[in-house]
C-alpha cells in the first residue's frame, strides 16, 4: 500500500536503455530527492519489496541501491523497522513555499501578491513553560459538563442514518441548538424570538465577523468605544472600515457623543458591549440605555451588541440588553457559549431579524460551510435537559465568591499601586497604574516565577490609560493566593 | 437564585402611592410582559417566594397577585412543579426583530442595511425524514476513530496547567497538529514544509475563504474552470471579484486558456483542483501540469490549490501537487481533514510561505480567534501514533472496492441513460444525463422512497451539462443496492 509515501513511480524515471546500470539509477534518484528535500533526514523508505512493486523493478535491484545508499551514507538501517533516511544529512530547507520577494517584518512588503496585517499579539513568552496563566477573562474549564457532551456526541455519532439529515439541515445551524437558544435567550434576557432569528457560529468572534461583513464595505464608518475590544476594532478596520471613537466612563459609552455623531452624518454602524464593557468591565447605565434606543430608532442606527458576558452578572437586577427592546431589526444580537463552557470550546451565536439572518447563513456557509452539527445538537441536550442551566448557576455562584476574594486579595497585595472597580459582572477585574508603572515588566517579573499575565499592551492604544484585565474565574482559591502572593513579592 | 428568568425588579415598577392596590399593579405588570412577548406561553415563573425576593414585597402579595392571574386565565399551575403561563394563550410573534421594512424575498431588499446574498441551496426535503441519503462525496464517519479523538482530548481537558499554554500558543493552531501535518504532508506529497508553513482551520472552505480574502479585494479577477466547485466561485464573487471562467475538459483545466488570460493581463488569482476536480473528478494530466507551472512561474501568478481530495486516489501513480514544485511562494495550499474522517469533524489546513501564513494567521484571530486547539492537539495524536495514516490506508481500501462496486452498480441500474467514467480518486462519481433529462424529478421520486439524493441543481449553472455527483465512499454494500435498485424503479 503506497498512501503514505511519495509517488516514487513519477518521481523516479529509469531508462533501461542507458549505460547506468539500473540500481545506480535508482539511487542517484533517490539521492536526488533527498538533496531537494523531497525526502527528509528520518524519514523511512518504502521496503524494498513495496518500492520495488511501486517502480516496477526486480526486488534484487531494489537491495542493491539501498545496500549502495546505505554504504554512501545516504540511509541507516533501523533494527527490524527498515529504511531510513539519515538523520545525520542537513535538512534541506523549504524551497517551494520561500518567497521570492521577502516581505520586511512589518508592513513594508507591498511587492508581495498578499495583504499585510498589522496586527498581532507579541509572541513573547511563547516557549518557556508557565504553571499559572492569569489570562483576560476565561471561565473554568474544570467545571465544565464535557463527559454530557462528549457522550450525547458519541450518541448522535453512532447512529447510522443521523447524520445526514443533520448535514443537508440549515446552514444557520442545528435546529435543537437553536429553538433551545431562542428559549434560553427569551427566558433570560427577554429578546422574544424565534429559531429562525438565531445563527450559530464557531464563537462569538465569528458572529461579529459575520455581522460586520453583512454591514460594512470599504469607507464605512463604525462607532466604537475607546477603550474596546481590539479584535471588533481592528476586524472593522480589515473590512476597510473607518473607527470613529467615543470615550467610556463609568456609566458607559458617551450616549450624547453618540447622537452628536449620528446628527452630523449617520454611521453605519455602532459595536457596543453593554455589560461589563471589554476591557473596562463598566455595565451602560439604565438611563443612557434608554437614550442609546431613542438613538437607535430615530437615526436608523444599525447596532453589533456584543453581550458575550450577559450570563455572569452578580447583583440582582441586570439591565436588559438592547435587543430585547424595540428596535426594528436593527441591533445584532451577539452572544457565547465558550463563556459558558471553556475557551477550548468554541461556540456564540447572532440574533437578527428572520431575513438578516438568512442572508448572513449565506455568508456563513461562504465561509466555513457549518460547524460541528453534531456538536452543537450535543449542546443543545445540555440546554433541554436543564444541565447547562445547573451549570450556569453553580458557575455564577463559584465565580461571585471568587470575585469577592480576588479583590481581597488584589487590595491586599497591591494596595494604592492600583485603582479598581468590584465588577458587577464578567469574568475579569479591569484594574488601572500609574502612567509611569510599567506593566510589561512586571509581567516579566512574574514570568520569572512561572506566572503568565498578559501584560495589557494589547490594550494600550489609548495613551492615557495604563490598565490589564485580571480573569479570575478560572482561578480556584490556591491559584488566586498563589498569584496575590508573587504580585505583592515583584510589584 | 435569579440567573435563569428574567430581570423582574427592572422590568416591573410599583408604585406604593399609587391608589391601585400593588398585587393588582404586579398583576397588570406580569400581563403586560406576557401581552408584548417578553413571557412566553407555557413558560415557568418564579416561585412566589423567588419572585417576592426579586421585587422586593411581601410574598402574600405575590400570592395574591398569582391568584388573580390564574383566576383570569394566564397562569396555570402544573402540579408541584410550580406556576406557568398558561398554554392556551397565542404567542406573540418577535416584535423587536422584525425589520421594519421587509424585503422581498431575494435581491430587491435595497433599503435595508444589509447585504443581500444571492445564494443558497434551495430548502427543499428540509422536513420530511429519509432513511438513505446520496451525498456528494462525504467519508464514511462509521470507521472513524472517534474514540481515540475524544479520549486524548478528555485527557487534555483534565490537565490543569495545560490549557493555559494552549491557549497562549500561535493563532496559526497548535503546535503538535502543525508539526505533523507537516511531516505528513512532506511523506505523502513532497511539500517539503515546516510546521511554520502551516494554518490550521475549521475546515478546507474556512482555508480557501482566508486565502482569497488575503489576495483579492474589489475589482480583482479570479480564473476559475467551468465547472468549477461552487462554494469557491461565490465566496469570490462576495468577496468582489470577477469570474474568468475556463473549460475544463477529461485532462483538467484548459490551461492554454490560463496562458492566453494571462498573456492579455495578469489575473489576480488561480482557483483549481488538480486531483479529483469538483464536480466532475477529472485529475490536471501531468503536460499540463508542467505548463501550468512554467506559467505560474512567468506570470507571478498567484494561485489556491484546493486539494482536498489527495489522499483518496486509487491507483500507485498520483501527480504530485502544483505546491510541490517550485512556486516562490505562489501556491497556496489547501487541505481537508474533515475529508479523511467525517464531515461533522471540521477541519482543514492552509500551506503557504512563512511570512504568509503570519499574515493570514492574523486574518484568522480576526475571524474566529483560533479553533478548539485541544481537539487540534488530539488529531496530531492521531498522526503522532499512526492511528489516522492506518486509518487512511483502511479508507482506501475500502473506497476502492466501493467505487468499483457502486460503478457496477450504477451500469446495471441506469445503463446507456448515464455517462460517467470510473473516477481515478476521490469519492464520488461525476454522471451526466441527456440534456433534456430532470434530475430534479428524479430526484423527487427517490425521495418518495426515502432517499435524499442532492438534485445536483446547485452545479448547473453551466447551461450544457446535467450532471450530479453521487458519493459512494459513505455508502456500505446494502446501502449502495438499496440506492441502486431504487434508481432502476423510478429512472
Amino acid at each position: 500500500m503506497a498512501i503514505q509515501t511519495l509517488p516514487f513511480s513519477t518521481l523516479i524515471s529509469i531508462e533501461r536503455t542507458s549505460a547506468t546500470p539500473v540500481f545506480r539509477q535508482l539511487a542517484g534518484a533517490i539521492i536526488t530527492l533527498i538533496s531537494n528535500g523531497k525526502i527528509k533526514p528520518g524519514h523511512q523508505l518504502p521496503s524494498t519489496r513495496e518500492m520495488a512493486g511501486l517502480i516496477k523493478l526486480n526486488r534484487t535491484t531494489v537491495v542493491a541501491a539501498y545496500d549502495e545508499l546505505s554504504a554512501q551514507g545516504w540511509l541507516e538501517v533501523d533494527g527490524r523497522k527498515g529504511m531510513f533516511v539519515s538523520k545525520r544529512l542537513p535538512v534541506v530547507g523549504p524551497q517551494s513555499f520561500k518567497s521570492a520577494n521577502h516581505s520586511t517584518s512589518d508592513g513594508s512588503g507591498e511587492k508581495d501578491f498578499y495583504r499585510q496585517i498589522s496586527f498581532g499579539r507579541p509572541p513573547r513568552h511563547e516557549v518557556k513553560p508557565f504553571h499559572l496563566m492569569i489570562n483576560d477573562g476565561y471561565p473554568d474549564h474544570r467545571i465544565a459538563p464535557l463527559n454530557s457532551i462528549f457522550n450525547r456526541y458519541k450518541t448522535l455519532f453512532t447512529k447510522n442514518h443521523l447524520q445526514g439529515p443533520l448535514l443537508t439541515g440549515n446552514p444557520a445551524g442545528s435546529l435543537s441548538l437553536r429553538t433551545e437558544l431562542a428559549g434560553f435567550l427569551s427566558k433570560t434576557r427577554g429578546l422574544n424570538i424565534d429559531s429562525e432569528n438565531l445563527l450559530v457560529t464557531a464563537g462569538a468572534q465569528l458572529a461579529i465577523y459575520i455581522a460586520a461583513s453583512m454591514v460594512l464595505k470599504a469607507g464605512s464608518t463604525v462607532i466604537v468605544a475607546d477603550l474596546n475590544y481590539i479584535l471588533a476594532d481592528k476586524l472593522f478596520e480589515q473590512l476597510g472600515a473607518k473607527l470613529l471613537k467615543v470615550k467610556v466612563d463609568e456609566h458607559g459609552i458617551d450616549v450624547d457623543a453618540i447622537e452628536e455623531i449620528c446628527s452630523r452624518s449617520r454611521p453605519d454602524l455602532l459595536y457596543i458591549i453593554p455589560h461589563h464593557h471589554h476591557p473596562t468591565t463598566v455595565t451602560l447605565s439604565a438611563e443612557r440605555r434608554m437614550k442609546l434606543l431613542d438613538i437607535i430608532s430615530r437615526y436608523q442606527l444599525p447596532v453589533i451588541e456584543d453581550d458575550y458576558d450577559y450570563d455572569f452578572h452578580y447583583n440582582n437586577s441586570p439591565v436588559l440588553p438592547l435587543a430585547s427592546a424595540d428596535h426594528n431589526g436593527y441591533v445584532l444580537y451577539v452572544g457565547s457559549i465558550s463563556k459558558n463552557l471553556a475557551p477550548s470550546i468554541r461556540m456564540g451565536y447572532l440574533v437578527g431579524s428572520v431575513d438578516f439572518v438568512k442572508q448572513a447563513s449565506r455568508l456563513k456557509q461562504l465561509i466555513d460551510i457549518r460547524g460541528d452539527v453534531l456538536y452543537e445538537e450535543s449542546i443543545a441536550h445540555l440546554f433541554s435537559t436543564g444541565e447547562m442551566q445547573r451549570h450556569l448557576r453553580r458557575s455564577v455562584k463559584l465565580y461571585r465568591q471568587r470575585r469577592n476574594r480576588f479583590c481581597e486579595l488584589l487590595k491586599a497585595s497591591l494596595g494604592n499601586l492600583v485603582q479598581f472597580t468590584v465588577p458587577q459582572g464578567g469574568m475579569a477585574v479591569w484594574i488601572t497604574f500609574p502612567e509611569d508603572y510599567s506593566i510589561s515588566e512586571l509581567s516579566d517579573r512574574l514570568y520569572e516565577k512561572g506566572i503568565y499575565m498578559n501584560d495589557g499592551s494589547i490594550f494600550r492604544y489609548s495613551d492615557t490609560v495604563n490598565g490589564i484585565r485580571l480573569g479570575f474565574a478560572s482561578l480556584n482559591d490556591a491559584e488566586m493566593e498563589t498569584f496575590a502572593h508573587a504580585l505583592a513579592q515583584v510589584r
